[in-house]
């Protein structure tokens, strides 16, 4: 077994819920799994500690500079994958490993990180850890979420989160991480450099029609909302369909009142569209606000629309991308550049220092869930195309 | 005030609900209606019971032959409307009263009724009174639903149900009715002539995709069960847009463990959808199979269908229609002929014997509410429509 399956196969038993990993912020089991990469860091000689945010912090200071950051993530979804984070961490373990063992002197400091709370399980938020990190706290939201009371137990200082704020001295950030989708591996290709992460946009939206009795009610005097809600999926999805790298989805939605045999005369849903570009993402907002306001005309329903959540694309530097696309050919990897369609810290660093990632196949596209899985052979070929990159900027 | 509108004003008094009316079988609400109507059917010297089915029979036994029987329901939905059902019966009334104050001898027996529990409002069924009164009393069925508690309770015996059966004696039926939908009143008509009641299909649809990230999954891979609903929603409602008399609706959907960026994976939905006629029925039913399975397979979505509800249309006398067409001419008033989208006593009655029904204005089309209306006078109009074709019946 290599040292990077060993470390995989340590992390998932740290947190280990019914055949997944259940590791949430400022919990013991999170805590655990911060124990056991301190003690990696320390033998490979890093200065480690917790920073202020909850953040694993290990920096090896040579060279002159910034540092080139690397990392992910430890914390989990409940019962998630062993996959989806730790690979990445463990990846930037096995990089700076590297160094060391061939006795690299790097040019730069390089600093490895696990990122407190990206999935935001417990507070319903996500990116915590890399946001304070970045400088981006927003403490009034997240007192609202309870996050005081859960640092508090564990011994930290909600004050003190803006003490975590360290990207300043970070000139540069990498993180590898699997795909969460299925596209890699059913075009049969090793790995996927990002160029950039999608923006998003949510939105509730509230049709009123009016209830009505579905055997007496004449078809053309109809106001029913479900019909409405129905168009606005199908349109959005023909849109998505039509536009590169676009997606959309309504995965909620709720009838009022409703019967049988009676007309819908509410229907409120989500929608989530996300494009990966600026342009992309300007003009989706603009076909969401015209095609609902569109068919509620057409259909004689009024339209209750809020914007929900807005993340603006962030698109990953150009260079690293470059850089990652080299290492990938030099380790015999195939690749394909793509845009990611989740979130990841490497979107709150790239909005401040070039930030580049790298992609390993999702077997059937699953995650946040047990069966997630990627071979090791895959793991392992991201992991030294990782290694090498950094080799390459630091040299 | 005219003697009509002193009946549904002293009617709308018993089991006065919050602005509306709530009697329902076999309670004391529906039972003191029931008095209140044995006392006017004493007063015009008709032989009038309740029979064991909880229905308010009462015969004029006159002339020879079968009698025509008049009539229709004095129970309600909760908080209903004052007109669904009593007007009928008040109709009943005054045609009756004015064959006695103008000295007709009928040639036939005429019988007037107030079914119990058309509406089934308390056991979940319903036409519980006109079914037993036509001999398709469903014991198995109603005893689940707690009909013979109910009964008990009331004085009556379950097992005597069948005693109710008196459609031998009966040679044809005739039902005034509200509309409870708009056309009338968009159309400026005063009367309706229903040329049948309309067939009712009912289904539960269960469409299994795959849920999936709503951001890493690209379009062309999901199968997304709410797509599938969202299209099935459309063209049920464009093939009932298409079809004269056909209509169609989903009135609940629900989606299993989603979120708002999350692809349904699960859509469960209801159809309800009714035609006139004989062959309208058969090839909606076909349509609605054909069209699900070709969604299911074009979306790669796995299809439960499962059929809920049968209830054939069942066509009205073209006889009694011709009759009920001419006493409008004569009274003056405009009629169309149309079918009614919902059900009646009038279903019942008419696959066993000739059966006719009149249906005078609703206001913006609503039922099964406090607010439904009709002015007095398109009551008053309807009703003496309603006298001269009983007239004509029996001269």
């Amino acid at each position: 077994m290599s040292s990077l399956e060993a470390d995989l196969e340590e992390l998932a038993g740290i947190g280990a819920d019914d055949g997944g990993v259940s590791r949430f912020a400022w919990t013991p089991e999170l805590q655990a799994a911060n124990e056991w990469l301190l003690a990696r860091l320390d033998e490979l000689g890093l200065e480690a500690e917790v920073d202020p945010a909850g953040n694993v912090v290990g920096r090896w200071q040579t060279g002159e500079g910034k540092a080139l950051l690397l990392g992910s993530h430890l914390d989990t979804v409940p019962r998630g994958g062993r996959y989806d984070g730790a690979l990445g961490v463990c990846a930037a373990l096995e990089a700076v490993r590297s160094l060391r063992y061939d006795g690299v002197e790097p040019n730069r400091p390089v600093w490895l990180v696990s990122f407190n709370d990206e999935e935001g399980t417990r507070f319903r938020t996500g990116m915590l850890g890399s946001r304070a990190f970045a400088g981006e706290c927003e403490l009034a939201d997240w007192e609202t979420r309870g996050v005081p009371e859960a640092m508090r137990e564990a011994g930290f200082e909600f004050k003190r989160l803006g003490d975590a704020s360290r990207l300043g001295e970070v000139g540069a950030y990498l993180e590898l991480h699997i795909e969460q989708g299925p596209r890699l591996e059913r075009e049969g290709i090793d790995l996927g450099i990002v160029t950039g992460i999608v923006g998003l946009l949510g939105f509730r939206v509230r049709f009123l029609g009016e209830a009505n009795h579905a055997g007496t009610t004449p078809m053309e005097l109809r106001r029913d909302a479900l019909a409405g809600a129905s168009r606005a999926v199908l349109a959005l999805r023909d849109e998505a369909r039509a536009r590169e790298g676009m997606t959309a989805n309504v995965g909620l939605i709720r009838i009022e009142a409703g019967g049988f045999n009676v007309i819908p005369g509410e229907a409120e849903f989500t929608i989530d569209v996300r494009s990966p570009t600026a342009e992309g993402f300007s003009r989706v907002e603009g076909f969401v606000h015209e095609t609902l306001t569109n068919i509620a005309a057409e259909e004689g329903l009024d339209l209750d629309l809020a914007q929900t959540q807005r993340l603006d694309p962030v698109p990953l530097d150009p260079s690293l991308q470059d850089t990652l696309e080299r290492a990938a050919a030099a380790e015999g990897a195939s690749s394909i550049r793509l845009p990611s369609g989740a979130g990841h810290d490497a979107m709150v660093l790239g909005r401040h220092v070039p930030a580049g990632m790298l992609f390993v196949p999702s077997r059937g596209g699953v995650s946040h869930n047990p069966s997630e899985f990627t071979p090791p052979e895959q793991c392992e070929l991201g992991t030294r195309v990782l290694a090498r990159a950094v080799r390459d900027l630091v040299s």
